[in-house]
């Protein structure tokens, strides 16, 4: 049994949509963002850190999300959120899944907090130019390989590359300009799993 | 078969040190990084970002040193790299390497290479105060569910703390400050394979 602790559109999104790929029973925990309520001291029994997600799973709390996503794959081997273990496919998709990770969300953090870094214009441009070479990255791979980061295979690691391609809407520029990453995430947000988180979590822009 | 093109002391190292735990054959190629070696065309077509580490797995030339951990855990089930699939700690060994690598491996990154961000002392300083608060939350981690990451359970979640805290050895405040961090590492340290890979690497500083 799972237990999602999330907040609409925030990186529980992927482990909202991972579990319902799944199809697996589970129970969801609204966490009241604008209230702070991720710095209850019940929360933080949980999540010591204070973040959204966390997944209960079994009992034990867990976070991290991109983690999370990987979890739940193993643990359902018959859901699409992983290829076979052996395959070559196997190791692709840890390697998309590491690099969404360690380069996305890492540079939105400071994107989205830069009081964490330094609130400047240099520092906001080179965030932007960083997250800009992941889409020029991505989309010179989805141009040849794709349609999706493992090819014609569906996988987790578009759930969690649409999640981060919709956090750059606002952007100066967001990454659906990129063809081949919007072709990708066009797929992806014509899935049941999407449109039904949409009607969960309430979310309205894309 | 595995082929790792390698840097002494790098991102490699947690894969060679990887590689040695499972006993498994492989082949070292080292990549010459004063020589700019990472920018050949021979390389960048193993490595279009022209980084280290690439393993090249029956064929296929793959990045990313954490999803390589995770990829050579499974591929060797019964090497000490990761607890066993559907078990408590195997949930919190994809927990505390996403972790590592979100937070660690992307600050680093800016600290070794401060032209790509924004090379100013407040932007140091906040970069230090992020290394140095993971540090904090991983010591009052393992001063109560040490000693390793996983609890008494070594796993290479730990081979890839150590690697991280060994980079912060000419930092103002080096991780081996923090007493069960520093116990963690000595542990690792022991290990035939910390120590193997010295030898082969030819690395000195701790």
């Amino acid at each position: 049994m799972y237990t999602l602790y999330y907040a609409p559109g925030t990186a529980s999104m992927v482990v909202h949509l991972a579990l319902l790929e799944t199809g697996a029973p589970h129970e969801l925990k609204r966490v009241d963002l604008d209230a702070k309520a991720q710095h209850d001291p019940d929360y933080l029994k949980l999540n010591p850190r204070g973040v959204v997600p966390t997944l209960v799973v079994d009992g034990t709390p867990l976070s991290e999300s991109a983690g999370l996503l990987m979890l739940l794959a193993e643990r359902h081997p018959d859901s699409p959120l992983a290829p076979p273990p052996g395959t070559p496919e196997r190791a692709a998709w840890y390697q998309w899944i590491v690099y969404l990770s360690n380069t996305l969300m890492s540079a939105y953090r400071f994107w989205f907090y830069p009081q964490e870094l330094d609130d400047t214009p240099a520092v906001r441009a080179a965030l932007q130019r960083r997250i800009e070479g992941v889409w020029d990255l991505l989309d010179a791979h989805l141009a040849v390989h794709g349609p999706y980061l493992l090819g014609e295979r569906f996988s987790g690691a578009d759930l969690l590359l649409t999640m981060l391609m919709r956090w750059s809407r606002n952007m100066p520029r967001p990454a659906t300009d990129w063809p081949a990453l919007k072709r990708l995430a066009d797929r992806v947000r014509a899935r049941p799993s999407w449109q039904r988180l949409y009607d969960i979590e309430g979310l309205v822009e894309w």
